[in-house]
């Protein structure tokens, strides 16, 4: 004998079929997969072209841009990351276009020289904590070199602190990945506590890392809620720990992914190493480049200003994906999600057992979502429930049906869960 | 008592003091020590920022390229470089804005991963050949990563091939590092013979790696009088070696070192190893770069067309440097050098345990060489003879003058060696 609950669960599973299945049959291709500027976002940073950002090639200590040299890039960048990140420019490197590589070199210098310690990959076992849900591609560097990864989960403030503190007691347990800011894809930023209590971090390993990506530190949604982010080696002064934090930052997401540049910030010693491998591996990176952006933006105000911009672009997409979540999952018990001040994502968490399931349906009707699992080492969430909605590149008519089948699939898959459990 | 030919040395030598002297007194700064293209030669690339060069952003494959995405580069580059090389597209991926970046990353990639073997980390010794004298930033990479180098001579027609035959026999050894045309520093060329017999190599390591550095493949400064280097992986079809060959190229001295585009060509399964390190590693390299240099250069013609520009500047320049040579050092059996058909340098022997000397001397005087010994593993020239004389940088007057410098302190050098063999 059915009860009622259940007849109408039953009714509405067969009427959320019925608009599957007319979505599946007008053979869609959206994408909200990956966290990429749109096309009118691309568009806001083309004059950086304009030939007068160039024209001298001469940097204003006199370097010509365009000839081989000066390893760890002009000055003229490094003061405008100097403002945005509070370093002093000696504890400043520019890049080429990416924080991805330069993670992953880094990681990948601690693999064959260690940090002042003995080369990671001669120890039997490296460890590292990732924080949950987190960035599938710091997962992805930690597998690649053969690193254990370790779950923390995010709570409200950033990781919990607690697990970190009983985990750095173990000697293996090399460092943490982290974006501390609007994080991937939670969009938490870190409490003044947190970034304290990483900066207290006493850990058994002496070369202890922790790559702070501060991806989206200028990449605020509105005017009136901005999250703000202590920095970490002013935290780190209290505890003399400054060398266990590298951090990145890059452009990719203020004017070009790819086309951009990139920043790390460290402490002396770690500054030093650092230039130690970079002066067998390069002879330097993109100053022409370097140039066009520092000129393009002049300062971190110039930058501020500009981040407005790609904000007004987006903030009507977060809004789409927002509404339609409060209108169609509110109030039925089968799906929390964050509403970020901040960065480029939504998270978005589902009845236990329903992320796999709900992001194939979507497949099947044509619309990518970032795979179930990618915000999880391994590609394994162990409750199966966290999707990373990424809503920046869609146009915003392209992201309202999406996410509108996006809530179909969630709803069908959360009831059917739930019919199997009473019927089992 | 002394003979005549003792005072007349003796007499020379305190002219030569006395010109050298006069020199010291200019209180010059003169740069010969880097192959560096000069403030002429950068002016010819510098249309390439037209706006109408990226103009679209689109590649003709339909790629944003201001977005993320294409890890192997732009289809109009790999056309370039495909006709250049001789390679197919697939057998070649574009990178960033350094060649040097790339081979430090390959043997990164072979110390931690191996190729296709154990990680070379791992074993308890790896050795490279280098043929010298030879490029020191090649050396560095095998230092930093604690290779072992073994010299072998550069004789007219490349490496010494018996003896790289011989070497490789030795399981231990995994590499070669070589500029196999317009060598640096020598200049010179493998010949058709010396490619086969580097194709037909049959190492007992069987991830046995030559770094093929075509660093000048297109770097002619003659009309007339133009090398030809052998395909590598043409020849390697005999032998089915293709694995053992790591061919890079960019165009840092073809547009601006620095800010150009680089690339690597392989065998499939070589490629594919690639590929699968930078997937983790990045999510591609400057698209828009890569787009400005296609759409500027167009084809290899307009590559090859270019670089007569280049030789039109850089032909006086060695012109000098040969013609003052032939004037102040023929006949005196104290010096020989190259006379090279393309490339960057003129390599220069001075007699045997007189290059530190020099270069010194000449550092005394305000003229700044390439260090003595870097042309060498560990910067240690066993005969101490071998000085990189690089002419590109300077601007004729000054070269003419660094050059007569030079000459003056090579002779006194010299003389001096003479004189104290005579005392002893």
């Amino acid at each position: 004998m059915q009860n009622s609950a259940e007849r109408n669960l039953k009714s509405r599973l067969s009427e959320l079929k019925s608009k599957y299945e007319g979505y599946k049959a007008m053979n869609l291709s959206l994408d909200m997969s990956r966290g990429k500027p749109d096309s009118e976002q691309l568009a806001l940073s083309e004059d950086i072209f304009e030939y007068k950002y160039i024209g001298s090639f001469q940097s204003k200590s006199g370097i010509d841009c365009r000839n081989y040299g000066l390893l760890d890039g002009i000055d003229e960048c490094k003061s405008i990351f100097s403002e945005i990140l509070e370093v002093e420019k000696k504890n400043l490197i520019i890049f080429g276009n990416s924080s991805l590589s330069v993670m992953y070199d880094y990681i990948s210098q601690c693999m064959v020289f260690g940090a002042g310690s003995t080369p990671w990959a001669k120890l039997d076992k490296v460890k590292f904590i990732c924080p949950v849900p987190g960035y599938d591609r710091h997962f992805g560097i930690c597998q690649h070199f053969g690193i254990e990864m370790i779950n923390v989960p995010m709570l409200e403030n950033g990781p919990d602190m607690d697990m970190i503190e009983e985990l750095v007691k173990d000697e293996s347990v090399k460092g943490v990945f982290c974006v501390p800011k609007y994080s991937n894809p939670d969009g938490v930023t870190f409490s003044d506590e947190t970034v304290r209590r990483f900066a207290a971090l006493r850990p058994a390993a002496n070369d202890f890392r922790v790559i702070w990506d501060n991806a989206y530190c200028v990449h605020h949604l509105y005017e009136d809620r901005q999250d703000k982010l202590l920095n970490i080696f002013e935290a780190c002064d209290e505890f003399g720990t400054h060398d266990n934090f590298i951090e990145v930052i890059s452009t990719s997401k203020i004017t070009f992914p790819g086309s951009g540049v990139a920043a790390l910030a460290a402490s002396d010693a770690n500054i030093e190493a650092i230039k130690k491998r970079m002066t067998v591996q390069t002879i330097g990176h993109d100053k022409i480049n370097m140039l066009r952006h520092a000129l393009y933006f002049k300062d971190a105000e110039g930058i501020r200003k500009h981040m407005k911009l790609h904000a007004d672009i987006l903030r009507p997409k977060f809004r789409v994906v927002l509404d339609a979540f409060e209108k169609n999952l509110a109030g039925k018990g089968i799906a929390s999600w964050t509403n970020p001040n901040g960065g480029y994502f939504i998270s978005l968490d589902v009845s236990e057992g329903c992320a796999k399931k709900i992001v194939k349906l979507c497949a099947d009707a044509g619309v990518t979502l970032t795979g179930a699992g990618a915000t999880f080492p391994y590609g394994i969430d162990p409750l199966d429930r966290n999707i990373r909605i990424a809503p920046t590149y869609p146009p915003i008519k392209e992201l309202e049906l999406a996410v509108e089948i996006l809530c179909v699939c969630i709803e069908m898959a959360c009831i059917e869960k739930v019919l199997l459990a009473k019927a089992a």
